[in-house]
Order: structure tokens, then sequence, then C-alpha cells
């Protein structure tokens, strides 16, 4: 389950997934640019037939000394001029012509960046859609499952279950479409030391769409060495989507603790949960590990905002702080997604708990219902204050609200005005009757989510108009 | 020029345009949103005829006491039920029913957001677009004026302040569609207490779209309550925009520096860029002030993607953060907007002295050019070494980068045997010799700022295909 | 209750309490500034006798308006040139030469913005001492009041409540340690245009010190222009007072949460916590209120370190960036602490809830006290292994764990073994057999907070050495 | 020169110098604080006598498997439990119940990151220890090296380059002393599963005590497992290092800029400061990396920041979030630093570049001093607005300030009025004429930094009072 390559200490819980942005990816995608370069130029004709061939031919990562080429890059600021010169070592004397021709260092860092962003996205994209299948899944079969809903952490009205993951559902749906729509715009870099592509005299913007076409990526107006939007664009869709996992994660925790304790995360793994300490802890460690690499995705992407104000025609130490840190905000947003697969594969829901705890609280959640009864007689806001009154009563005493109201001689009078008895107002704070469109909102969620899956995302409801 | 109702210490600074996000504006945001509500609820037949227009009468701001509703705001948490209450008051007794009917805190607030988002959107976008129309004006009319191209600020090969433009204009018109594509999202919000619309039973569907039709908002598929992935794409597509003017105001500052003095702050105002202390000064007081603008957004975005990760149905503090920081974040951004189009409007470019610059460097600029007339002969890594050395000759001794190759004996000899003479280097070494596409390139970004204003944005080059 | 001059829509919630730092607060710093310089000029003999009381008695914020100076500072990028030439105007001629004389923009700037950090931390420290105080009483009264310590939100083993109140009271007094510690810091500004005093010959060292005295403030080795470190260790403490007090805060909303009721906010006011849609509702307010101040820190801290990057003599947006930045983080951090003064001081405890949840769980948090018994005879690991296997037979089958280890064949013959019966297993599984030091670690912080009322702060035990 | 174990393709850029928080050293730490708990216990007389010495034995990182501990991790959500066990499977039965007794895993992951931070101090003090004394070099050596002092990047007033030396030392000084200081307060933590140390009984303080000592870290009032104050003070401190290197790395930056070029990086290794593409490159590869590594941190702290809000007795998420981006803000300090010495030894001054920048200037950046000499006959603003007027027009036509002065006509009679001829104008506007108490600010700093290294670090001049 660990990403490709990676062994660390950390990387089951921060690296977990597909995700591939290791130095050996970072070598990969840079020797993939080198390579698509020279098949570019070959087309171009600018190099001779079978040079793209041979560069194509010696970029592979594994030939060529990581620790070598890092510490290389002591003397230039990066690692490519190191690169270049191995990589030209490793092509036959007719083929070195094309390496590098016409670029500068900037140029395959960036574009290596953008296609290990791609990698990344495609995964996580990919898991993002198997975690909202499946919480399409708990919409609809919990779409009848009554709940508490919680405003401030305090019991509200009542919900489904079925509404609380329909919320989650929309989320996710609406962070891939915002990381499909983001990856259609990763774009090859291609300028030249200054965007002039002046060694390639006018053959330059030619080669940069053969290049773009060689690597499957879009083909920029101009080169954006110091045009950083693209950077945040994809930063921002990445931490969005780190947002949502993270609140669905927050909503695990609150439900899972040990006095709410509605759902439960369900893997069945031995030693599951377990503390170093504690025999009997069965602790939300998906949802736990999901926090932790989301509380990071909001820092990274201030960093990299940061960075975007770049100096003229390339900058100086903005340009340098990119490379880690989005590398580390596609591993941990990968991180998560695979996690949250996890997570939502294997939630167990309790929906006799979710009608306990509900019922703990005696009709109090339903007392917006009660005042909207007593709203045509009393007014609106007098009415909210009659029963905010006895809700009070009844949370002091331990006992129902209807019991409160019709013991308050105040509250007595105005239902009777209102032609409220206790059979009426039993079946008002009833939470069942008090659901309003959650039904209606589950099955709008699972239409979009079903048009999603269908190439058609959207954020608004599908009317049959 | 100062945002409407701003009138503060630092407002002209930080508060300059037409965005209107202060107390005045949330409260009138507020109101419009129960006003339309009521509205809302009339046409769906849950009020009497009549009632929509009475409150949307009530519901002026300029009627109500901000300091007494800020003060009320202490009770609750926020000012909306402060709000309902005085609004209640002021609308005749039958139509007391409509205020607030099926709403809780969140809605307000919220919508009001979107409309705040809109409105300050308008006026981005607009002062975008007016920058973006100077940036192109100096990108054609400079489509040929040459400058040295600065990597890591030193000068690396010829570039045309066209082109620099050209990068400018680009990154201003991706940023004002991405401001254009995030506007179209913004929604309603209006769930309810906890996104079921419990007290307008079955109607709840029907008068959020009447609502969102009323405000010209999109309609949600569910209340996003604490669905906040609108909120990171918003403050995303402003901290972007920042970053984009950002670079351009500090990419003037350091092409106005007293050493460089390419361009210059062009505004004639008496005492414009002066200094308290020093009598000499013209300070490019308007780069200045908009990265002391753009430097704030992404610490904000931070906050904005944080305070996402949002509890159950209604956050506890993730939502209250929002509140003043997304108004920070909209009114920063329209200040440097509006400041970027003075900025863009007069600025003074300096030809002259672009060419003396870039020719005080005697030919090294194009030492690259050189080493490519070298590589056949050579190879391209043994070509970039020799003309490397002859280069560091010529900046020690102050030379010209071919006088240096030529009194090199092996740099001499290598280019005998390439068939390169003076006549050859001169030629070489010569700025308006070396801009490679730059032309073309000023062009395609043209190209594509008309298809922009044609309302076709895009970030591909427009092939004829 | 609200900030001096503030009364605005959320003033109330976010700029509660005495921190000063409104327009009128900065421009009376600015000029108390410019009156101490003119009696320091004066009392160096570079001005004339009198002229420092002429200036000083000039200097009041009530004679100059605001808004004719916000809209001069567009001028110059900062409002100082237009605040000396209106100070200059309403000074008798013989005192003009002491106006400003020395001095830039920026040491005007940065040195009231000492001024108002100063005043902010003497308010803020005060508030923080209440806080502190009353969360002493808490940890004193309740050192006994046994409750489920939670871990990753989970029932963990017993604490007392006390323990969990001295955490509090411990990082309280931390961070408000580490805030006097900055304010003794909080230095003059005031080095002229590039931190020479050029304009007083040699006289300018001794009018700094002159003028730190006349303020208060600390006398810097060097102008710190450029030198930003006070700046991010100011705000670092403020950010840091926030981190504790959300954290409180968090802790409050999570034991305050419907089906945990542990405690309770105790603020009798009418409408207190309510909802503007739900009659029953009592939200914890001023924990919530206190996280939506807390929550903003580190976005602004990180836009205040990012900020430091400043050039050479004076920085290009990043000094300016500083200004409304700061401001914020202290009403922000005054406001957090004003409420949690309320917070703290109106606490309700329901120690009964708290051993009803703890007994609830039928003895698991005590889990790894039986373990431990065991650990002798089977070995840590394979006791804690047994011991888990039977509390997770005990959670599903809804038994104690006595109950469930006795029933456990395997685990009924370790028990045997290690001579504990069903006595000993029920002792142990006991919670006020199992708070080990609580009581101790109590008292230690209460020793630690009187030694921090006498003046000694200090976060390690004091020893009887 | 890349830190410990690490050879990465980026190590050598922002992993450079001796801090050490790679996988290895994780896991070195945490066995380092269970071996010492081990002797800790012992020394207590809880576990046998020898168990100390055994389970020291056995905790060396070799001999252990991070990728299977990394796996295993999973399980639990942080890899100590399975360290826990594969440590005690390595020590002899007799010494089991020694190792991890009374710990819960957050106390040796928290106290292991304690250690990597001091040793990470240790090594980030000694650079910057080292970067100081070579600033103080530069300081005393360049005391009366005129340049330009440049604000809002324009030149200004003149300064020394010594003063600015002076600048980046204090600065250097501050920051490290802060770092000291945090470092004293790197405390132990040790409380088990939620802070009572309840499985030691009353002997928990006693063994805190002792871990503390054999570690030497300070011991804690209590635990602070949800007190995250210390890891925000230690990150701010960092993040000050960051920005203060940072300062010194943009000030690099822009005076070794092509068209200023009074410094320059000074490395004479081969191929240093090249380009992939262009050769006559010499970038200011130190300085840019310094600001690749320094711009990160901001980001970092924010992070640390937003995690500390942890709930109740152990945090969901939050902890979990501060492993790697501590580690990496340790990391990127360091090489900062480490860069940093590097930097200041080698930095190359041009004082003939220094004064012909400033001479080009022809007396502008002393146009304060002129109006100076103004100043009592025509008052303040009035001779500040003369002299301005003269000073645009000595730029616009390229002639010195005096002669502009007295070619204009009402400047002229100004200056007969005061008494100001050309002699005293051309002295007035010399540079060396104009440097206030810039001597004497450069020998306060040099005193200060003697102080410092004398153990006395400090803020405020040290008088001879």
């Amino acid at each position: 389950m660990l990403s490709p390559g990676r062994s660390g200490l950390f990387d089951g819980l921060f690296g977990r997934g597909e995700v591939a942005v290791g130095d050996d990816d970072w070598l990969q995608a840079m020797l993939d640019t080198e390579a698509a370069l020279a098949r570019a130029l070959e087309s171009a004709g600018l190099v001779p037939a079978g040079t793209g061939a041979a560069v194509t031919d010696a970029a592979r990562a594994s030939e060529f000394d990581v620790a070598e080429l890092g510490s290389q890059a002591v003397l230039t600021g990066n690692p490519v001029p190191a690169l270049v010169r191995a990589l030209t070592e490793r092509v036959p004397a007719e083929a070195r012509q094309a390496v590098h021709r016409g670029a500068t260092s900037q140029d395959i860092i960036d574009t290596a960046m953008m296609l290990l962003a791609r990698g990344a996205i495609e995964v996580i994209v990919t898991d993002l859609a198997a975690a909202a299948d499946r919480t399409a899944a708990l919409a609809e079969q919990h779409a009848g499952t009554v709940m508490a809903g919680r405003t401030l952490l305090q019991q509200a009205v009542p919900v489904t279950f079925g509404l609380v993951a329909a919320g989650w559902l929309m989320s996710i749906d609406d962070a891939r479409a915002d990381l499909g729509r983001v990856r259609a715009g990763l774009a090859v870099q291609f300028g030249g030391a200054a965007g002039t592509l002046a060694s390639l005299d006018e053959a330059g913007p030619a080669v940069v769409a053969l290049l773009a076409a060689e690597l499957g990526l879009a083909e920029p107006v101009l080169a954006w060495h110091t045009d950083r939007l693209r950077i945040i664009q994809l930063s921002a869709a990445l931490a969005g989507a780190c947002a949502v996992l993270g609140k669905v994660a927050r909503d695990v925790t609150l439900l899972a603790q040990t006095e709410v304790a509605e759902v439960a995360e369900g893997s069945g793994e031995a030693r599951r949960g377990g503390s170093s300490a504690m025999p009997h802890k069965r602790n939300p460690v998906a949802s736990v590990v999901i926090l932790g690499c989301t509380k990071r995705a909001p820092g990274l992407l201030a960093t990299l905002a940061t960075a975007a104000e770049q100096e003229l025609q390339r900058a100086a130490g903005g340009w340098h702080a990119e490379w880690e840190t989005l590398a580390d905000l596609l591993r941990l947003t990968g991180s998560a997604a695979s996690w949250a697969v996890e997570l939502l594969s294997s939630l167990r829901i309790d929906a006799v708990r979710m009608r306990t705890n509900l019922d703990a609280a005696r009709g109090l959640p339903m007392a917006e219902n009660v005042a909207a009864m007593l709203a045509p007689t009393l007014g609106p806001v007098a009415a909210h204050d009659l029963v905010s009154g006895a809700a009070g009563e009844a949370a002091r005493q331990g006992i129902a609200l209807p019991d409160a109201l019709l013991a308050d001689e105040s509250a007595a009078a105005a239902l009777a005005m209102a032609g409220v008895g206790r059979v009426e107002l039993e079946s008002a704070t009833r939470p069942e009757n008090y659901l309003g469109a959650s039904a209606t909102f589950v099955q709008r969620a699972l239409t979009a989510h079903r048009r999603h899956a269908d190439g058609q995302p959207g954020r608004s409801p599908a009317h049959d108009r």
C-alpha cells in the first residue's frame, strides 16, 4: 500500500497509495522530458533522424546516480546541468546535439513537475471516485436512518445519516471535478533561457507544440517561467481535496467518540486502532491519519502562493521553494485519498445508537417545529421565546419537551389558543416527522453523482425542465 | 478612489477601488437575503401576497443600528438573531411570518458573503480587464523593444519588453478567467438549522430555487453549511489574482531601481512618490502598495483553507473565522487590482536605457548563441565550457565577448575550425539577432487576449487548424 | 465590552476587550511618537526649549482628519508625510523645526506599532492572568473530580478535571510569560532615511536613547528598519497565546457536547447561546467565538514571517503588509483573551455526569491497569494482547471488563496464575484507583502558578532542594 | 556537506549541513528515549538492576527494519507500538518489563522530537555563530566603505557597507539567542496514556525527573501532550532564523545584480553558478538556495501553529501533522544556515563599484542634507518642497543637484538667504559628509556581538554608565 519506492518510517501514514513523487520519480520525469524534447526536435527536423530514439533509450533513471546528481546540484542550484552532462555522456556522439537543445533548467524541472502532478492527479481522482461511490452507497442505504443533526457540536434538529453522507459525496465529487479541470491545464514548459527560445531561432514555437504532443501536456501560449498561476490552481485543487477529506474525517472522529458511538471504523485487522499503552483502545486510525495529512495542506498552499511572486525571467528562490513543497502536497493529498477509500469502504453505522442519542434529548431537537405551530398565533419571535423557555425547563428537569410545555401556564394557554394538544405536540416532537426535504436532497445528490460518473460534473441540481 | 464608505487611515492604500465589504455592505447583503427569502416564500405560496414587498421595504441597512446589532451579536455568536428581531419589528404584523422563515443564521451570513463576493468580483474583473488592455497595448507597442532578460536577477539573454508585457498579460487574463469561473459557482445558502429545511416541510427545495433566482446566485444541490470547497475556490482565485499582480509589481520595482531605471511609475501628481525625509525620492508607490496588498493573500488563503475542516452540521469556530478573513481578501485583491490599473496605465518605458543596460554587458548575454555555433564542432558540453571560460575572462577584463574569445588560443582555434570569424561573432552577439520567437510569442499573447475579450478565455495558442 | 472606539458589526465577537488598534489609536500613537521625538530633540539641545511641549500640545489625534490623511497617503504610500505636514501646520513657527526632525516615515510607523503592541500586550496579559487565576481555582476545586481522559477522542484512562484544568493553567501562564518577555523587547525605531541618522550628525545615538526613554520602549543597538525579528517574535507570542486559548475552547466545545455534557458555559444572560431558528439551543458561544478568533492567528503569523524578507534599507511591500496584519493579530488575541476570562469565570462543571460517562465504559479505561497486573507473569506484550482481546469482547457484549476476562478461558487461567481474582480485578478497574500522580501534578501546577504570580514564571517544577 | 544519511536529489540544496532528521535519526531518537526510560525506571527501583543497560544495548537503530516499522505503523497510526514490540523481542526476558513501562506512544515520539530539535539547534547555532563572526569581520572591515542606502529599491541616502553588515550581524545574533533560549526549554515528554502516569502509581513524577536527567532535557511541570506552546516557540525561533537569513540572501541577490554589481558570491569552484543554457552565467547560487529554503518556513510555521489546537488528552490529527513538518523546518533552517556560512565567508565586496553607483546619482541622495540647510530659513516643509523640485529637475536633465539648485531662481534666492554657496552645497552633497552615526552604530553592533560571544546576548546598546 506504500507509494512505489517509498518505505520510510512515516510513509505508511503520510505516503500511502500510488502517488509517486520520490527522487526516482523526479529523475525519471526529468529524463522523460529530455527524451521527449529530443524526439520533438527530431520531428521538427532540427536534429538527425534517430537521435530522439537514442536519447530516449538512454533516459532511464535507473542508470543514473541520484546521490551524485544531488551533490553536483550545489554548483548550479538545481540538478539539471549535472543531469544534462550525465545524459550527454550516455548517448552516442551524433545524438548529443539533441540533448537539452533549446532548453533551460527550468524547462526540464517545471515540465517534470507537471508530469508528476498529472500522475498524482490520476491516482487521486481514482481514489476519490472510489470514495465517492462508497459514500453514495452509504447515502442511499441510510436515506431513512434518523440521527441528530449537530450544530456547534450541540444537537440541533434531526437529519438522516443519508443526508450527512450526501453532503460528503457532493464535496468529494466537486473536489475531483476540480482536479480534473486542473489536470487539463497542466502545460509543458519550454522557453529556453528567458522565454524566447532564441537558440532555436524561429523554430521554437513548433518545438513547443511537438513537445506538448509528445508528453500529452497542454501547449501554453507563452513560457510560464515566472507566471505561476498554474501552480496555485493546482495547489488549490489539492488543498481543496484535502479540506473535503479532512471534513469527512473530522465528522467520523466526532461520531465515533465513545459517548456518541454512532459510527466506527470497520477494518478488522488485528491490533488495528490499538494503543501502545491501553489494551482496550480502538482508535479511528484512518480518520486520524487523514487529518494528519490534510492539516498540512493549507500551510503548503500558502508557501506556493507566496512563492508565486517571481522576479523577471526566473525567480531567485521562489521557484526553488516550490519543488519539495508541491511534491509534499501531492503526496499528502494522495495519502489522504487512499486512506479515505479504506475509511469509507469499511465504515460501520449504528442506526440504533443514532436513534438512542436523539431520543435522549426528549423532543428538544424538535423545539423549532413546536415554535412553528405557535408562530401564526403568537408571532415568530414570541413563539420562539416561549418554546425556548420551556426547552430550558425541560433540560433542567430532565423531562420531555411536550411535558414541559404543558406544565407551563403561559405555554399551555398559547398551545390551547393555537389548538395544539398533547397529541399534536407528541407528533410534532417525533424526529421522523421533522426531516423536511432530507430524502429529496439525498436523491438530488445521488443524481448529481451519477451525472458526474457520466462525465457531467456539476454543482446545480438537475431539474427536469 | 476610496471604497464606498471607507475612509480610514489605510483605506487609500489597502482599500482602494470599488470593492464594498464594510459593515454597511454586510448588513445590506444580509437584509437583501432576508428580503429575497420573503419574496421567494411568497412566490412559493407559503406566505400571503404582499409580504415579500413588505419585508423588502423594511430591509434597508440605513434603518438599522450597526453598533446595536454588533453588541447583541455576543449573545448568539453572530449578528443574525438580533437582525431578525430588529427586522421583524420593522415589518407589518401580517408580514412577520415571512421574516427568516425556514432559515438559520448561517443561511443569511453565507448568502450575504456570496453577494459581497459577487459584487467584489465584478469590480475586480473590470479592473483586471482594464489592466490587461493596457498591458496588451504595452506588449504591442514594445514588441521590438530589446532589453536584457534577467534570471536569478542576473542578465541572461535578450528579450523584448513586449514579451515581458505579454507574460504579464497572459497571467492577468488567466486570473480573471478564474474569477469569472468562480463567480458562476457562487451559490445561495439555504438549508435551515441542519440542511433539511424541515420547517418548510416538502416545500424547501422549491424555495431554494426561488431564492437563488431572486438573488441571481447558483442553486446548490444541497446546503453547503459545512462543505466549504466553494470558499476555498473563491479564495484561491482571489489569491491567484494577487499573485499575478504581485509579480507585475515586483518586476516594476526591480526595473525601476535607480541603477536599472528601465521603467518608471508615471503618475504626475505633485508629491507623488515622495518621502517624508528625502526630497529627491520618487518611489514606485503603486507597485509597493500592490505588494503590500498581495503579500497578505497567502496567509488569508491558508486561514480559509484551514477553516474548511468544519464539524458536522455547523462548525464551531471555523465558520466564524471566515467572515472577516474573506472580506479582507476581497478588499485587498480589489485594492491591488485598482492600483494595477493606475500602474499599468501610466508606466513609462525607457527603451534607450534598456538598450544601454544590455550593451553594457558587451555581448555576454549572447554567449549561449556563440556556444551554439561551436556545438556542432565541439559537442554541446565542450562548447558550453569553452565559451563559459571566455565569458569569465571578458567579465574580469571588462572586454567584449568576441574579443575575449579571439584572444583565447584554444577558443580561437575552435572558432577557426567551426568557420566562425570576427564578423560572424559580432553578428552573433548583437541582441537583435538573438530574440528567437519573441515577436511570435507576443502575437500569440495578443491573439489570446483578443479571444478573451470576445468571451473565449483559454490558455492554449489558437492554431489555425 | 467592545474595544474603545470599536462598534462594528463583528466587533463584539472579534474585537472584544480593551485592545486598541483602530485608526484613532494608530493616529495617536504616531502623534505620540512625533511628540516624544520633539521632546527628545529638546533634551538633546537640538531644538529650542519649549518646542517639545509645543509639539506635544498639538499632537492630539482628535484634532486631525483621519479621512484626509488616509486620502493623502496614496501619494507617498504611507500616511506619515501628510501627518507631518498637518502637524507642522498646527505648531507655532518656532517649533516646526522639531517636527519629525531626523526621522523617516518608517521610524514613526514602526514606533507607533510598538506602542500599540505594548498597550495591547498589557491588556492581554491582564486578561490572561485573570483567566489563569480562575483556571487555578478550577484545578484546585476539582483535583479529585474523576472523569474520562480522552485520546484521539476515545475514552482512554481516567484523569481528574483538576488535572485537565492544570494543563490549561500551565499553558496560559506560559503564554503570558512569553508575552511579557516580548514586551520587554519592544524597541523604539529611529534611524532616519537609511539608519544612519545622518541629518542629526553625531547626535543621533543620543536622541535614540532619549526617545526610547520618553516612550518607555527599549533602545535598540541599531535601527531595525529591515530586521523584523522583533515582529516575528511578537507575532509568535500572540499566536502562541491564541493557540493556548484555542485549545481550551476546543476542549470546552467537546466536553459540552450534548452527549458528553460534562461542562457547560455558564453565563446566565437571556437569549445567550440561542439560535435564530432553534428555541432549545444553548450554544457554547464563548468557546466558539474564541475559536473564531484563534483560528486566524496562524495565517496572520505566516504573513508576518513571510513579510520579514525585507529588502536593503526599506522594504517594498513587506513592511506595508505588516500594519493591518499585526493590528488584526493584536485585536484577535485580545478578543480571545477577553472571551476566555468570561468562559473560565462561568464554566459549570458537572462532576456527576463525568463519573456517569466514565462508568458507562464498564471498566475498559482501566484495561491498562489489568494488563499491568498480568505483565509480570505473561510479559508485557502478551499481557497487552490478552487484555485487548477481552476488552473487545466486553465492548461487543456490553459487559464489564472483569466479567469478560473471567469468562474467557485463557484469560481466566492467566489471572489465576497471576493470583488475580475478582476482588482484585474489580479494585483494579475502579477509576479512583487508577489516577496515578494526578493529584501531585495538580499541586505542581498550582505551585508554579503561584510562583508566576510572584513574578517568577518558569516551566520546571520547583523542587525543594 | 550533505546531512548525515541524506543523499537525495535535492539534499545538497535543501538538506545541507549537519542537521539530522532522517528516518534513521527519528528511529534512534525514539530508541534513545526508550533506553533512557529503562535506565530511569531502574534508578527509581521499579525494574531490576541491569535492565536499563540491557535495553540500552538493544536500542540501536541499525538493528531495526525501518520499512517494516513503517508498514506496521498503519495499524496504530504511529510507529511506536511496532517499535516497542520489536525492541521487546530484542531484550532479554527479564528486561522486558522495563521496555516502554508507563509510557504512551506520544511520550516516545514527542521526546524523540525534542532530541532531534536539540541536535539540530546545536548545529544551527554553531553555523549561525560562524556566519555572525564572518559578518562582524565584514562590518569592521567596511565600516568606512560608502555605498548607496536603498529604500523601496531606490537610492536613498548614503550608508556604509559596514552598517549594512552590522544590521545583518545583529539579526543573526538575535536569531541564535532565540534558538538558545528555546533549546533550554526543550522538555522531556512523559505522562503515560493521559498524563497521569497511572501505571507507575505515585512513582511517576520521580521517573519524569530521572528521565529528564538521563536525556539532558528539561523536566516539565506536567505532561504537555496537548499543550503545544513549546512547539510553536521552537518553530517560531526557527522561522525567525530563516527570516533573518532570507533577508541577508535577498540583499545579496539585489546587490549582486548585473547593473548593481556591488557584491558577488565568491566561491571559486568550477561551474559554480553556471546555467544549463547560458555559458556566461555566474548565478548567486548560495543566496538563491537560501531563499529557496527560507521561503518555506512561514508555511511550515503556520501548519505547526494551526496544529496546536489539540483535543483533550491527545489530538486526532493535529499531533500527527507536526512530525514531518517540524523535521522539514529543522532541516531547511539548518540548510539555510550552512549555506549562509559559505555565502558570508566568501562574499566579495566591490567598494569601487559602490562608490561609482552612488556618484552616478550626482548628489541626489544628499538632497535631505541640502533641505536641512534651508530648513531654518524656509521651514522644513517649504525647504523639502523646494529641494524636491530641484532634485526632479536634476534627474530630468541629468545634472548634479548643486547645479540644478543654483540654476533655479527661487532655490538660488533661498540658498543665498541661508548663506549657502556652491562650496557649501558641494560639501553637503559629498556622501562621506553625510554618514551620520554610521561608524558609531557599527561599533555598537560589534560590541554587542562580542558580548554575545561572551555569553551575554542582548539587544540594547551597552552604555558605559
